[in-house]
C-alpha cells in the first residue's frame, strides 16, 4: 500500500469541494500555491471561466485532471430527450478531451424529471434500459476520441433523480455488457461515499481490476447524516474505513489519484483555504 | 395477483404510522372501527400500555399481527453489552408469543453507538460478524419458542446507525447459513422503502420463495426525500412501482398482509383518522 503520509503527490481536489467559495480560476491558483497538482473540475465551472482560458491555466500550472465531472443523465421521456441527452455528453467528452482528463465521469441519471420533483414516469426498469443504450452510443463516439469513460454509481439515496446504477456490482455488469474485451475505454469511478455499506465491495473491487478502476474518490460519512445530497463528511470525521478500502483499490491494481470530493455545507461555509489545508492534512494522515 | 381494490382484509397497520397521534389502544379501537384486522405494533407502544392489557384487547377486538416490531441491535462494543442484547431479543422473542405474532422483526443494528452519534468502532466487517452470532443465538432461543424471526434489510443509508445489513441478498445469504433447511424460522421481511432501488429486488424475492418471505411493508418514496428517516410517503405519492413488486411477491409464493408503515414528520402532523382513511383508500388503490 502507497504511503500518503510523506506529501500529498497523489492528493487530487474535486473542485465542488470548494465551489461556494471559489471561481475556478481562483481555485486552480489557490491548488497551485500548495502544491495540490490534480483537479476534478466540473463543467458548469469551467463554462463559467472559459474552456480555453481553463485549458491554458491547467497548462501554465502544470495541474492535471483525475477525472472531468461529468457526463450522463441519459433517460429522457421521448425520443428527442434521449437524442439531446446524447449530444450533450458528446460535448461532455469533447471538453474532456480539451482538458486532457484520464476520464469522463458519468452521473447516469435515473427517473427524468424526479430531480425538479416531477418524474415523467417512474419505471426504474426502464431507465435503466435508457441508461444501457445511452452509454453504448457515448461510448461508441468516446472510443473515436479517446477518451475513457468511467460510471459512478450513486448511493442508493440518490436513486430516483441522479443515478439508477447505485451498486459496483451493477456499474461492472454494465461494463462487461457493453465492453467485453476491457478495452480500458470503460470502467468504474469508485467513490467511498456511495459505496462503503456495500457487502460486496472487496469482492467487487477485486472484480473490477486495473482495467476497470477509472477513478478513486474519498470524503467521509458522518454519523448522523443530516442531509441527503450536501453532508459529506471530511475525511477522518466520519464512519468509513478509509485505509481498508485504499488497500482493496491498490490491491486489485489501481494505482491513481485520490480525488477528494466533499459536498457539504458545513465545509462550504468556511474559508476555502483552510478546507483545502484540512483536506491535505486529512489526506496525508487518515486516506 | 390478488385483488385488493374490494375491501382491506389484507392491510395491516404498522402503529408506528400515527404514533405521535394516538396511544396504541386507541390506534387499536380506531383500526377495529374501520375494520383493519392487523397491526404490527412496536415495543415501547406496548409497554406504554402494558403487554397484557394489549394482548386482552387484540383478543376482544379480533385484530391480529403482521409481526412485532422488534428485535435486534445485536453489535456492541464488549461482551456484557453482547450478552444485554441476546437478553432483549429473548424478551422481545416473548413478547411476540404473548400477542401471537406471525413473526419477531429484526432490525439488526450496526456500529454501536452510532445511533447516538458516538460509534464505538467503525468496523462494519465486525458488526456484520456480531449480528450473524447475534441471529444465531436468538433463532435458538426463537426455534424453541416457535416464533420465526425476520430479517429486515435496511435502505443503506441506514448502514451506519440502525443496520449493516442493506440487501435482501445479503440478508438471504445469512437466512441460507444459519437456517440452510429453511424451516420457516427465520426469513425476510420486505419493504419497499428499503429495497426499491436494488437491481436485483425480483431475482432476490423469487430466490427468498414462501419460506422466506415473513412479511411485506408498503409506503412510497418521495422525490425529493428531505429527511434520511421520517420523509416516508405515502403509497402513490412517490416514485415506488407498488404493484410490480407485490406482483412478484406474490408470484414468489407470499399470500401474507401488506402492511403499511409510514415514518413521516408529514403525516405525524395529521388527524390520525385523516392517515388510516387514506392509508385504506390507497390500500385499495395503488397497493
Amino acid at each position: 500500500m502507497r504511503d500518503l503520509s510523506k506529501d500529498h503527490e497523489l492528493l487530487s481536489l474535486n473542485t465542488a469541494t470548494v465551489r461556494k467559495q471559489w471561481r475556478l480560476d481562483t481555485i486552480i491558483d489557490e491548488c497551485a500555491r500548495r502544491g495540490i497538482r490534480a483537479i476534478a473540475p466540473w463543467r458548469d465551472q469551467v463554462a463559467a471561466v472559459g474552456l480555453d482560458v481553463i485549458a491554458r491555466q491547467l497548462r501554465d500550472t502544470g495541474i492535471g485532471l483525475s477525472g472531468y465531472c461529468r457526463g450522463g443523465f441519459f433517460p429522457a421521456p421521448d425520443a428527442a430527450g434521449l437524442a439531446a441527452a446524447l449530444e450533450d455528453n458528446r460535448r461532455a467528452v469533447d471538453e474532456a478531451k480539451t482538458l486532457d482528463a484520464p476520464c469522463l465521469v458519468l452521473v447516469v441519471g435515473s427517473l427524468p424529471g424526479a430531480l425538479q420533483g416531477k418524474p415523467a414516469y417512474t419505471d426504474i426498469a426502464r431507465a435503466r434500459n435508457e441508461v444501457r443504450d445511452g452509454i453504448a452510443a457515448a461510448l461508441e463516439y468516446a472510443r473515436a476520441v479517446g477518451m475513457p469513460l468511467a460510471i459512478e454509481p450513486l448511493h442508493p439515496m440518490q436513486a430516483a433523480e441522479r443515478a439508477c446504477i447505485n451498486t459496483l456490482e451493477h456499474a461492472l455488469d454494465l461494463c462487461d455488457e457493453l465492453d467485453p474485451g476491457r478495452s480500458g475505454m470503460l470502467g468504474v469511478a469508485v467513490d467511498v461515499y456511495h459505496v462503503w455499506w456495500d457487502p460486496k465491495l472487496h469482492q467487487q473491487i477485486r472484480r473490477a481490476g486495473e482495467d476497470r478502476l477509472l477513478a478513486y474518490h474519498v470524503c467521509d460519512w458522518l454519523a448522523p447524516t443530516r442531509d441527503l445530497l450536501n453532508d459529506r463528511g471530511m475525511m477522518g470525521d466520519g464512519v468509513v474505513e478509509l485505509k481498508t478500502i485504499r488497500r482493496e483499490m491498490e490491491a486489485a491494481g489501481y494505482a491513481g489519484l485520490c480525488e477528494v470530493e466533499i459536498f457539504s455545507e458545513d465545509w462550504w461555509s468556511r474559508p476555502g483555504g483552510d478546507v483545502l489545508d484540512t483536506c491535505i492534512q486529512r489526506h496525508r494522515s487518515v486516506v
